[in-house]
């Protein structure tokens, strides 16, 4: 069998599978997309659409049965579902048993441990009493975080004092959900590595991103990062040995601290493509999209090496708005003629909802900064007036 | 109204659709395609599809009431139905009144002519003793062409020498379509240059790409073009003075003969994207699609600037293949990991069929040349074997 002839199958319908579609359908395949929206980003462009909740197991062997491979565009699934079906012997991408470690924050960090990576101290909490305990060894401030379904900032609580302890212990679900706390680290940036690993076990890692968060959202990505050559080495060697550990298969995305004395600890991974790889589409030759996409039918691997800097601003719905999305402001930046322009196509805006984003290439990364902050200033994503 | 809500109609459903509409997606726009097949490239991305033959008044008529801006992919529609529209107040880009210029080749030079642009000679042909006139005042071998129609080739007749007139009139319709004929040109180089003009006059030219032919069917195109930097500024001039003369919005493709003594000849105009510029996707900022998707929504155009030396390769299908396509030695070409593949989605693959190209990017034009070929070879798209 050519691999082009196969079939693939993405669980979520968000900008991040609507992105892996545009570039799958210029390579030639055929997708089907599982999604409970009609609406979302994925709808309209792939071959078929599943219209069926992330749960629906029924609507996932489906879906399993019409293609030769499943991945996923978020991390947040029902791993039993995929670890049944591919104990039954279909191809899911990356793989359930990978998914399922790093899925859980803490067997994540506890694997990345084991193997001699280093990362930010932390424990298991399964009391306020824990709390107290990781207090007297952490310090303070220190980061509450569930082990499960967290991301963008959702699930984390800053515990600033002893006094805050009852207050974040409560607030993440008072003991019902599984949590973890870490030692607060004094960094000096936060930076992630693209990585990607082949069925043959091939691996390409990307540029260093440096990334900005405000409001613990991802704001920008700057690459290169403005970090020393040495941590730039040594972010990229990281990223690689996280791909040899999990043994994934696709695309990864390593977050990573620069702590202020230099060193690297690693934050998180995220088994997919990643929100600080969207500079890759204009800034690399293969994108992150494309490259899953190779990497999950067998095909080889795509050239990752940064055509020029570039920089990423993401779009997010405005504060207090929701309702038929607007773009304002969008006609200036088009204006410009320099930032390229990513729509997802969400017909509705809520508060910090991404929307899309926009990217500046540039000959100097100070210039794509700079460039990148004139577009972004006025552009606004707000509910449509009347 | 948000240049962003507009809803976009393309009329043709093949590859140069299916790049618009994975732009247009990307730009978050609403795309309806209308063409009478249902596997065409375009059916499975765009958000509605109308199935209906290309001179289907009625459905055209439908897809004009349900956007705000029709657009086609290729020059041979039934002009009459888009200027009645055109009447009507629908808005068409390019104009049906540019389109019908475009569309008949001896129109289209006298155009060119009256405005000063030097074209090969020619002239109109309504019986073979014209043509004999023609081989007197012309010489042999001189280009017998249909006057609307041809493409690739086809609807064109070298006639070597004055024996060959009669059986190259028959060969061409006999009289019932009507002919011109022009004056051979020995020429150097054939050149392309892609030119997008916006709703508000705003124009932007594209770098010189050198073609060549196999078979009078594109086969590679190199950017920049291998020609004198008088030649290049001449050739972006001309196109630009083109697209004013025409009064085209949306994207035209300018072709053009390089001759002996380096003097450049208008040899035809496209009123649409181009094989030809399909470098365009890797090696600009801006693709053709997305300028020609900004153009006819009234957005303002893009950045044009050559990222890099730039080689397309087209791939074709082999003469005496038909059936279901099988690309042979593809995975070749993913193990270079140099060639960005595009592969249109065609389910049948017939001789000589556009099936997909490939693009590369390099720091050199010979060493981009020389990787595509490189690439090429053994690349093959034939029909799939039991």
């Amino acid at each position: 069998m050519n691999n082009l002839s196969k079939k693939i199958g993405i669980i979520g319908g968000g900008q991040l599978g609507k992105m892996m579609i545009l570039d799958a359908k210029r390579l030639g395949f055929y997708v089907i997309t599982l999604d409970p929206s009609e609406s979302c980003p994925s709808h309209s462009i792939s071959d078929e659409h599943i219209l069926a909740s992330f749960d629906d197991e029924k609507a996932i062997r489906t879906m399993a049965e019409k293609v030769d491979v499943i991945t996923y565009e978020f991390e947040h699934i029902n791993v039993d579902i995929l670890k049944k079906l591919e104990d039954e012997g279909y191809t899911i991408y990356p793989t359930a048993k990978s998914l399922e470690i790093i899925q859980n924050k803490y067997n994540q960090k506890y694997t990345l441990l084991k193997n001699d990576i280093a990362v930010p101290d932390f424990m298991l909490v399964q009391s306020t009493e824990d709390l107290i305990n990781a207090g007297q060894k952490f310090g303070y401030p220190m980061m509450l975080k569930t082990c499960t379904g967290g991301y963008d900032g959702k699930g984390n609580y800053v515990v600033e004092n002893e006094k805050l302890i009852e207050e974040s212990y409560r607030q993440l679900g008072n003991g019902t959900i599984p949590l973890m706390v870490e030692r607060f680290v004094d960094l000096k940036k936060e930076i992630s590595v693209l990585a990607c690993r082949g069925i043959n076990g091939e691996i390409t890692v990307y540029p260093v991103g440096e990334n900005i968060h405000v409001d613990s959202i991802l704001d920008e990505t700057r690459v290169p990062a403005d970090i020393s050559k040495k941590c730039t080495e040594e972010a990229m060697e990281l990223a690689h040995r996280v791909m040899e550990i999990f043994s994934g298969v696709g695309m990864f995305c390593v977050e990573m601290f620069v702590t202020k004395d230099d060193n690297i600890l690693i934050n998180e991974v995220a088994p997919r493509p990643h929100n600080s790889g969207h500079y890759t589409i204009e800034g690399c030759l293969t994108s992150q999209f494309e490259q899953h996409i190779r990497a999950i039918t067998g095909l080889p691997l795509g050239d990752v090496s940064l055509r020029c800097p570039t920089v990423m601003r993401n779009l997010l719905g405005e504060d207090g708005e929701s309702g038929i999305a607007y773009y304002e402001g969008l006609d200036k930046v088009y204006n410009d003629g320099i930032a390229k322009v990513h729509i997802y196509g969400k017909e509705e805006v809520r508060p910090k909802r991404k929307m899309g984003h926009i990217t500046v290439c540039a000959d100097t990364i100070d210039e794509a900064v700079e460039k990148a902050e004139k577009a972004k200033r006025g552009l606004r994503v707000i509910s449509q007036k009347g």
